[in-house]
């Protein structure tokens, strides 16, 4: 983490291009550092004010007295060049050019960022963007995105991106949950990649031992090869996820007009991600799912899964899902449907789905845990899913202390959640932060143990895909 | 309708097995019945109990003075045959058989259920069940089922399932949410279908004006040749969508112990659903957007989309669902292009999708709405799909207003949207009920398009898939 401590954990930062606007992106961008408690100084820089939010101005880089690990850069983008090279003299180590209008637009952007990827490189500059939203990194307490954060959670994600949308609106959404939200401690958005590469975070947040699990939004690669084997080295200890658009030709034509990223063949994609055991999500609400599931849960030693539904339907839609993603649904051992029988009515027999809707009436509490609590201890079972209805004749008290003791008991087996109901959101904020993922979707559900399932099978594989890579990286 | 009156729209209810116990089924059933304001009369039948929520209670069906139309049975299983016989002999014109352990359970369960089949069929009455949760019929402010509702939102929409979901958990969880609830005429749980079938429901519910959409979840047909000819008949006029599990050999044998299916080969379903042009759903979430789309948008005049998006990864994202999904990104026109060319810098082309987060410094609310009406007045496209950031700085006064002269003016091209970020909430709140349908995910709008684009182009299409339909009617 060394080499990108001035960009990622920076003791000082200066804001080229500060607004008196406070909705204006130079002013949210102050105001989101002030706000995220930023431990370090912070220099607006902007020739036309002498205050913004209570902070001095300083006219230009060159007259800030002290030093700047880094500065962002949010002036248009004619002005683009001269700062850096302004920053470059007055010793500043690292530049988040927020600026759009280079790579991703037209040929005299093209131009310039060619001469942006030049002069970073001479000077030595760490550098993100240019189309940058900024980065986000709790371990300095370093809230640089120009999006306005009412709060962030800390945690053990960090993410590498080139959209803004991890460390904006789609980031926003998520610490805006009234449960599960996700702990990001890192979330840096790269933009057109001029200098910093997701390799190079990769590097980063592979050191960081706050870090547990890491996700990438990548429209392309700045090194396939590069990045494929440091992830295959990484994933032994940390699950990497990887969001790769451009699936279809009119997908990667879009990609080419946001980020001006040049995709490689899909399928070659697919593949090596596949070889490498990287695990895919298809989108940005999959990798949301993921990364919730590997922060949340143990990996699952095997592809065994139990459902224990109360509600039929869901229980046949969930065995759909789980068999076409490739888990497996075998019986529970005799122990286990005994104990679940003695759950139910007698008439009714007990499956893989179990469904235990008929138990709720005789007694909900014993329903529920009991229930769980069998297909857990079953040993032909890896990992469990358990679809609730949250309804008041299900209610009990004690839930929490209940499910507390249900997850320590069995910490080793995953558990996951579907809840429905007029109850579904007082139940998620009763069994929040347990260590059970708790998901909108059976599918989302069954697609996230599914690939924590992949993840846990290809850990430690070598890859051996000499032939494909060499494709990718032409 | 008329047929089926006496289930759906009865005029006197008998409750037999009303429980003193508020919580247990026979106890909200009348609690359900009471507070969803049904206007006729409620007669709770229990030998032990003389007044149940301050209703007068009768020791048999045989002492209730008045004719009684429709009675729910919730009592063991044992006593189901003798309380359908004491129904048939006091007049009764209807039962639901909430009771379970039928088919979908032991032999003797499955016994029993073919006596039930005989007996109904025998004495003329409708049936619903064994295995049902009820009934809700809004037009006769009927809410027949033992699932507590807060609320329950009348609208276009009605549902015939084999699973209780639709008039209990599942659809809590719809009527709950603060914008964007479905609004449900009818949702009929058939359970394991000794009686009234898919197929009288769907005549029913084509017969009623108030109906404008109509779905299923169905784990078998009962009569596949009379539905599917009734189905591609109906959908002329009102969409019909089919969840259908029981896609992989596992979850087919879950249906089984579920409500007793046997599921016809899937592969043959998939194919006559298609070849009938009725619009299938994976699972229960899609169904519920696909209803919401039918119920609230009109039908697209062709597959050709256009986009208009504030997050650059997200356009990328739709794109890639977008084409997978058969609909078509073209170019916009010149106009198109000029116009919202207008609100961004120079610099930045315009594709489609169209990213205009870079025109929200300039003008926000004409970045928005100029940028919508852009793509909807132009003649390449067919419907609009608008990516919303729900951020501070993209925030703007009188947006309700602004949404409802937009839809007014493009009344006949359907507009969907995604929105993300802290104001997401808000922001839904704002547009909601203007004919516009707000999606949780850029999958379920871009699947809910596709799926409204297949209906249109097959509303008219004359089936001619004999063969197949033999297959599947053995």
């Amino acid at each position: 983490m060394s080499d990108l401590r001035p960009l990622l954990e920076p003791e000082s930062v200066a804001v080229i291009g500060a607004s008196k606007d406070p909705a204006k992106s130079g002013g949210v961008l102050v105001g989101s550092l002030l706000r995220g408690d930023f431990p370090g100084r912070i220099f607006p820089v902007n020739p036309r004010a002498d205050e913004i939010q209570g902070l001095r101005v300083y006219p230009s880089i060159g007259d800030v007295p002290e030093p700047v690990d880094l500065a962002f850069i949010v002036v248009r983008r004619e002005l683009v060049i001269e700062s850096v090279v302004a920053c470059a003299d007055a010793g500043v180590k690292a530049v988040a050019i927020i600026t759009a209008g280079f790579g991703e637009a037209d040929e005299w952007g093209g131009a310039e960022q060619e001469r942006l990827v030049r002069l970073v490189a001479e000077r030595e500059l760490l550098a993100i963007g240019p189309n940058t939203i900024g980065l986000v990194t709790m371990g300095g307490r370093h809230l640089g995105t120009f999006v306005d954060f009412p709060r962030w959670e800390d945690g053990p994600i960090a993410i590498a991106s080139q959209s803004g949308i991890f460390a904006g609106a789609l980031a926003q959404d998520v610490m805006a949950l009234p449960a599960q939200r996700l702990g990001i401690r890192h979330s840096v958005s790269i933009g057109n990649r001029i200098g910093v590469s997701e390799t190079d975070l990769l590097d980063a947040y592979a050191a960081d031992p706050a870090v547990g699990v890491i996700g990438f939004y990548l429209e392309s690669f700045d090194d396939a090869p590069r990045f494929l084997a440091k992830a295959a080295e990484v994933k032994r200890t940390k699950p990497v996820v990887v969001v790769k658009p451009g699936r279809t030709e009119r997908g990667a034509q879009a990609a080419v007009s946001h980020t001006g990223s040049l995709a490689a063949d899909d399928k070659v994609v697919d593949q090596l991600l596949a070889q490498y055991g990287i695990v895919r999500a298809e989108d940005e609400e999959e990798l949301i799912a993921f990364l919730r599931t590997f922060s949340q849960a143990p990996l699952p030693g095997g592809p065994r899964l139990g459902i224990v539904t109360f509600s039929g339907a869901m229980g046949v839609l969930a065995t759909d899902f789980a068999v076409a993603e490739g888990l497996k649904l075998s019986s529970y051992s005799e122990p286990t449907q005994q104990r679940i029988q003695a759950l139910l009515p007698g008439w009714q027999s007990v499956g893989n789905p179990a469904d235990l809707w008929p138990a709720i009436d005789l007694d909900r509490r014993a329903a529920m845990l009991e229930g769980l609590c069998a297909a857990l201890e079953d040993e032909r079972t890896d990992q469990v899913l358990g679809i609730l209805l949250a309804v008041a004749n299900a209610d009990f008290d004690e839930m929490r202390p209940a499910f507390t003791r249900l997850r320590a008991e069995h910490a080793g087996k995953p558990l996951h959640l579907v809840i429905r109901g007029t109850l579904r959101e007082s139940w998620t904020s009763t069994l929040d932060g347990l260590g059970i993922p708790i998901h909108t979707s059976l599918r989302l559900a069954v697609r996230a143990m599914a690939a924590a399932t992949r993840h846990a099978a290809g850990r430690d594989r070598v890859p051996a895909a000499v032939e494909l890579l060499q494709e990718v990286s032409r």
